[in-house]
């Protein structure tokens, strides 16, 4: 049976990668991409440079266009779902055909394999069909949310309190009730205009990179501005990836 | 001005180090450590090891006690603004007495500070009084929630959905509304007993040592074995650090 490793790797700098991650990526013999386009060069270099530093025996690049998805569909779970079984179906076959028994393929994944990133339950889908696939492991790395607080040495939780991780489609109706310091991830078009100005906002784009973008402020005062920066860096890099932390102040 | 490190070092792994820490910890004069007690040597020792295999030059161990901490207190956050404050004091005057102008000293964190670790609180007070005391960065590093879903093979989040992560004591009466996947931490007398018991648990001890312990079931199935076995750790290792996420199943 061959094994997979599900490599955590996390977000714009090669020195995010743990020791643990090194080691996984020492004996690969293939790894796995599923590209999502063209656009977003300064990621596949900065994975490229990762392989290349650490894999330490010739390897196979396996590669394969991922297949198209509807990003502004009706139904959300429904086009997720049929996406990931095309997903599962396109690499289940990748993996069949590029890697042989005692072999080890490795998933390089941005941030965290844990957290808003389908590589997991697409291999979960492929052993639920031929539990005999595959073995795999998986390999934590940092994500962007830690590398946000570190970048604004803030804790991410107030004293005893939650952290709330979620996305812009689900805030863009408010807060939850409860929810304490929020972070929010995967929001395209940012859904805090209709929040609380008097919030705090601490925001950073291209974190980890030599492109890390960082405001924090009022709400109110700062959401404009943040709009206005990640616009232009969007329309500059040709892509963003960015995440915000949303609180009440701390005397409040 | 002297220069601090807060250095995120994961969880009982020495290879949840990221590349950017190792980078971190070679050049440190000094590295501040507050003790808990003598009863987890096996994090001590885990702590002196990653210093003797990353730290490049001689440099100085600063130890001291922690300042005594009222562990039940009728009023918490009061409690913790005192603990706060005496350690406040405490490590100002350390770092003042031994880090020169220029010197690097470093801040061994267990997981990633910004997840329920008072050092930033504790340095940003130090520097509400006195500015120009230090200046500090902050490494990321691997939290237990996230070698937790390593170690289960797990997504934190379902797709789309949000991830919350809280401590024993706020879910002792529930869990909160809309908090979706809920990661529990700081919980030292299990706090699940009165949760519905269809909730799927995911449990790790002593996540990404040689003792690691997992076990995941239905929450009314597993929740007493899990009371037993965190029970019967304890006894045998003198302390134990646990993490578990909590979510309805996924067909429901």
């Amino acid at each position: 049976m061959p094994t997979l490793r599900v490599v955590g790797i996390g977000t714009g700098n090669p020195e995010h990668l743990t020791l643990q991650a090194v080691a996984a990526l020492a004996d690969v013999d293939a790894v796995f991409v599923l590209d999502k386009g063209a656009d977003k060069d300064a990621l596949v270099a900065l994975r490229r440079g990762i392989c290349a530093a650490h894999i330490r025996k010739p390897y196979r690049l396996v590669a394969a266009a991922d297949p198209p998805r509807d990003r502004r569909p009706s139904d959300y779970a429904g086009a997720v779902e049929a996406w990931h079984a095309a997903r599962a179906d396109l690499l289940g076959g990748l993996i069949r055909a590029n890697l042989g028994a005692g072999e080890i393929g490795a998933f390089l994944v941005w941030g965290d394999p844990a957290l808003y990133d389908s590589t997991l339950r697409i291999l979960d889908r492929i052993l639920a069909r031929d539990p005999a696939a595959f073995a795999y492991t998986v390999i934590p790395g940092i994500s962007s949310v830690q590398v946000l607080a570190a970048a604004h040495r803030i804790p991410l939780n107030r004293i005893g309190g939650p952290v709330h991780i979620t996305t812009g489609r689900a805030i863009a109706g408010g807060l939850p009730p409860g929810a304490g310091s929020t972070v929010v991830m995967l929001d395209a078009d940012p859904s805090f205009d209709n929040l609380d100005p008097e919030l705090t906002i601490h925001w950073g784009a291209y974190l980890g990179s030599p492109d890390e973008l960082l405001v924090t402020g009022r709400l109110g005062t700062v959401g404009p501005e943040i709009r206005r920066l990640r616009a232009e860096a969007r329309a500059r890099h040709g892509w963003i990836m960015d995440v915000y932390l949303l609180r009440r102040p701390e005397d409040a």
